[in-house]
């Protein structure tokens, strides 16, 4: 037996050591498009960034040099699971000024990003086999870390007004859901948002069946057009789990997210949390309460929204402009997405890989669905990218789009 | 029906919806105690935190103020799953240059503390009965990550120089474990290591079988007495996953830590690390690295093993000064934990409870203990007290034990 063939046993033998469930884990799709989508003179619509030039860099520098001299030692030891209080009273703060929702901090946990809200979400609630009602397309972040619990998902389409409320409630009835995961405001992929009309006719199935909602609202401050919606939260409080995070509004780095959860559910969150990572960095939860504390957070995020609706602009202009008339797309009203339909017969790998070969690189839609193959949508990402840089990539786009079309 | 019926029927609806694995992790034992364990007067042998005093608090603040300088945007977006290769590259290089192992940086994962690293390989091994070998007195971090997974736990017993390997073989041959946990340096709680005699038997027997042994080392480095001892990795180098962290040796609240695995495993791992929260805090990590490359690491963990030496020194000559003679203890080459056994018909719950009236405070052994009740043993914590403190804190559980004696 020769060196090769030892390893290759030894390989088999680490196979049949894996569980089940990392088998179930969708790989990153994504992951692999970025690798391809990179390069300086790469005109990148796929990835899912803030834009960096607006991070407060010097304001977050003087937040770290506070903390290092006021609470130094405090700030670099370890801390509890729940979270950083402060913190936690201001988010709590925050709910009551933007949305009249009155939260208790104690039902705050701060999580590393609102990722982890997901993973702790999955381990609390779900057997394999449970059955999870997503949309479709659905955010391929949760549906990759619910994956690891091995639910069976229930895709129910998005609507230009959000999920589709009877299927909803067939789904329920048929299917017995526990969980429910939307992402209501300038929704990843989609940039679609539900309507209050439509929001009031889900939160009034949900209130029927023993079920829970969780409303992820990573984008919902970054609104550049239209009135703020409600919460499911004010129809749902018992029923609505709120999923936030300050990687949009302030830094994606720090990895700070958290879960709003009644008493009972944040007991066993709390428990998960700890078992997963003992609790969130103590030293950057400080920071970025001393950051929010001495700087003006509205105004900040008005400045992000303000660019990324101009640039979202630019690029629905230049759709208008330069794509075929066969193609639809969303008119996202704030968030980071913009989605585009094709019509069935045309393929959105197909115009990948030419797009590629011309520098232009964006997201096919086929890893937003589950159970299911969609090879006729995309994902434009406007956040990280000029006007003048959107107008040159869609034209790029359109020319390729129009040859599929003859 | 009233209101407060209506809400008792809300409650036992969630009740129902909780997975099953959240039913199996343990409650935290010690997070109750140290909730009781605080105040000025309290003195406190029951934490298990490193020392603040020695935090680098000025150089991680230069460390901040360069990274916000020279790469501030950069290391506020987010980052890869994998973590910061400068920062891996680093890790690589001090398992050469302190262990003579080479490790490949491409096989190490960042994580979000080594606690995390216990998760991530929970979700990658551990279907629900598959067994785990186990020390006992067991890591309660460890137990309580991964019995969200479900395992069997196969509990071995610590001898004063390690597992009992006669126990590990027949574990091994009957149960057939995935995986196999050891802290074979300064374990928490016992405070005992593994002989290099030991540590070849072991992985003798490990070498028989389709086993992965997990190699936990947070207090490794920091050892004030006697020699280095070998990795199992220099042995096993196929099937030992390595757990690191600098929250010991650098600074806990940053919550970095790493895992060391075979590429096929790493695959799996960063697949799940990608579902559990993205990545790792960017910002601390290359705050991290900056320290590391700006400072003199050893000399820094010189300095903490110096302190916690004293502070063990103290403590062990105390409890030979004031323990009665039946109760036996271990004698720590290092880390931050010294253990106590008490005879078998003696509690240490008694004591704890007569104890925190006199205002001391420990851990009682029981929860360190899977399958089995002992309440014969104890955690004593040395790394956060003062060694004047220390020997009156040990007067007086040595009166409260001689009085148990009577």
């Amino acid at each position: 037996m020769n060196t090769h063939t030892s390893n290759s046993e030894k390989a088999l033998l680490t196979e049949a050591l894996f569980s089940n469930r990392i088998q179930h884990v969708p790989r990153s799709f994504i992951r692999e498009i970025l690798k391809v989508a990179v390069g300086k003179d790469m005109i990148s619509f796929a990835g899912g960034l803030p834009n960096p030039q607006l991070f407060p860099v010097a304001e977050l520098q003087e937040s770290c040099n506070r903390v290092m001299l006021h609470t130094g030692q405090d700030a670099l030891q370890y801390s509890n699971s729940e979270g950083y209080l402060p913190l936690r009273e201001y988010i709590a703060q925050r709910y009551w000024q933007q949305q009249k929702i009155r939260i208790n901090p104690v039902n705050i946990l701060i999580t590393s990003g609102s990722q982890q809200g997901l993973d702790l979400l999955g381990k609390v609630f779900i057997n394999p086999g449970d059955r999870v009602v997503i949309e479709e397309p659905g955010y391929l972040g949760a549906i990759q870390a619910m994956s690891i619990f091995e639910p069976q998902f229930i895709p129910i389409p998005l609507e230009a007004d959000g999920m589709y409320p009877e299927a909803l409630n067939e789904a329920c009835s048929r299917h017995s859901p526990k969980l429910m995961y939307v992402v209501p405001d300038f929704q990843n992929p989609s940039g679609q948002s539900y309507s209050d009309s439509t929001r009031k006719r889900i939160a009034g199935i949900v209130d029927q069946y023993n079920l829970l909602l969780v409303e992820d609202n990573p984008y919902s401050d970054i609104r550049f057009a239209g009135q703020r919606k409600k919460s499911f939260y004010e129809w749902l409080p018992e029923k609505t789990l709120l999923l936030g995070t300050f990687s949009k509004t302030a830094v994606p780095g720090f990895r700070l997210g958290w879960i709003v959860a009644p008493d009972a559910i944040m007991e066993k969150l709390i428990v998960a949390k700890q078992a997963a990572d003992l609790h969130t960095n103590t030293f950057t939860q400080q920071v970025l309460f001393d950051f929010l504390t001495h700087n003006d957070l509205e105004k900040h995020i008005a400045r992000i929204a303000h660019t990324y609706g101009a640039q979202c602009q630019a690029m629905t202009t230049a759709i208008e402009d330069h794509f075929p008339a066969e193609v639809t797309f969303s008119r996202p009203e704030g968030g980071m997405f913009l989605w585009a339909q094709l019509p069935p017969e045309w393929s959105s790998k197909k115009l990948f890989d030419r797009a590629i070969e011309q520098k232009v690189a964006f997201v096919p839609g086929a890893p937003f669905y589950v159970n299911k193959f969609n090879d006729s949508t995309l994902r434009l990402n406007f956040s990280c990218t000029h006007p003048d840089t959107i107008r040159k990539g869609i034209q790029v786009l359109g020319e390729l789009l129009t040859l599929q079309r003859n």
